[in-house]
């Protein structure tokens, strides 16, 4: 520590900033103050989070550590939670259902209704990247979980009468692994599913996502709200109501 | 505590959650697991960066002592500043300045190039409710200090020659104290100035600060990005080409 402490000294004189993988050894910003590790990393994912940090291809080296522990920790969950109750109260409070069947909501699939953090254990949590190859053999096992509190939503909206509309970045070939696997954790009843077919693979998924609500607009649907965890998944034109944004710090769809 | 341990096996037993002032005392989610304030109150301000909690008129009572530590915590500045190191990034690899005299950037004043927290802190750091007077009196003495971090990104854009636009929700009675402010702390040469009147006074911030945005584009202006620290400063129509959020866990505008 004391050794460390003096490469934090030298590099005080040299204003150039250190990172080392040492939780808590200090490290410089560029300002000159003093932080750590824990530090960097917090407000690298609160800044994805708030997205000012965009197009990151993998999670910073130094940071998988700590990144894996969001993943696996209370606060995650809590953190999800939370943003599914905003939900629930927006759904009491702001929504004038008109009950003529029109009434929708979009959720997204991977890391919004099925949980991806069992492959990116695997994978660094995000610190390596993505094989897309890999990522969709590990899909058509079908194993995913879901993510408990998107659940109860999803329950909740279908006992309200809104109608479910999933739009997933996922491929034509992943339909029936991706179905068989929604149903197999208890999401069923939904009114459409979306996916990528050959056509749309080249644009961009916030191109593709708007392209279907477009459609699924104009075929009469309201949108009250969008859950996602990608900005992608709930910006771009037209716009629903609301949007509702889970946190997700392992990687990041454009 | 294990008088308040007690309490909780209590609360176990009847599923309610239970909300108290220690930082470690277990509080229960409404799923059933195990939470501390800390986690109860980080999901908070995590849900109002994602914008999934709006229209706030007070931090929660309970959660008051831990948004005053964030807001005096050196986390607060390394979050701010990795969201102007991000503004840095994308002028340097993404912004094609024509050099024309019309690219240009926006900033909203409090919370972005000045900081209030010198008046949240003798207000429970958002815990009350806000005084529009006595909030105002305290910006008449124009002894707001300089965001560091804002006033690096100010200078820099200016020497790209890039003309700065200020758009502020103060309105036009704080004209001159407010520019005397912003002298003061090291902000000059901005184009122009942007103050509510009374004409759109009763509008939402958010659409005065889009009319205004349509107002300063029509006159030609390529808007490369805003940052600001509330979401009604940086969304709504016309968009600029990227949007930056600080953080800002105190109040709501909406």
């Amino acid at each position: 520590m004391s050794k460390a402490l003096g490469w934090c000294l030298v590099c005080t004189c040299l204003l150039i900033p250190l990172v080392v993988a040492d939780w808590n050894i200090l490290k410089l910003s560029r300002n000159g103050f003093k932080i750590s590790l824990k530090n960097y990393c917090e407000s690298w994912r609160m800044n994805v989070e708030l997205h000012n940090i965009r197009d990151f291809e993998v999670v910073p080296e130094e940071c998988i550590e700590y990144i894996g522990k969001y993943m696996k920790s209370t606060q995650y969950k809590v953190d999800s939670e939370r943003a599914i109750e905003e939900c629930l109260v927006y759904l009491s409070t702001s929504c004038n259902l008109k009950k003529d069947g029109r009434d929708a909501w979009i959720f997204d699939i991977d890391d919004t209704l099925l949980s991806t953090v069992p492959y990116y254990k695997n994978n660094q949590y995000g610190g390596n990247k993505l094989n897309v190859t890999s990522l969709e053999q590990w899909m058509r096992k079908g194993k995913a979980p879901a993510l408990d509190h998107s659940l109860k939503l999803f329950n909740e909206l279908k006992s309200r009468g809104i109608q479910i509309i999933l739009i997933t970045a996922r491929r034509e070939h992943l339909r029936s692994a991706t179905i068989d696997n929604l149903l197999n954790v208890g999401y069923y009843g939904w009114t459409r599913i979306f996916f990528r077919d050959t056509a749309n693979e080249f644009v961009s998924v916030k191109k593709y996502k708007s392209d279907v609500r477009r459609e699924v607009m104009n075929g009469g649907y309201r949108i009250w709200g969008i859950l996602g965890d990608q900005y992608s998944s709930i910006e771009g034109i037209p716009s629903p109501r609301r949007t509702f944004k889970l946190p997700n710090p392992m990687y990041y769809v454009s």
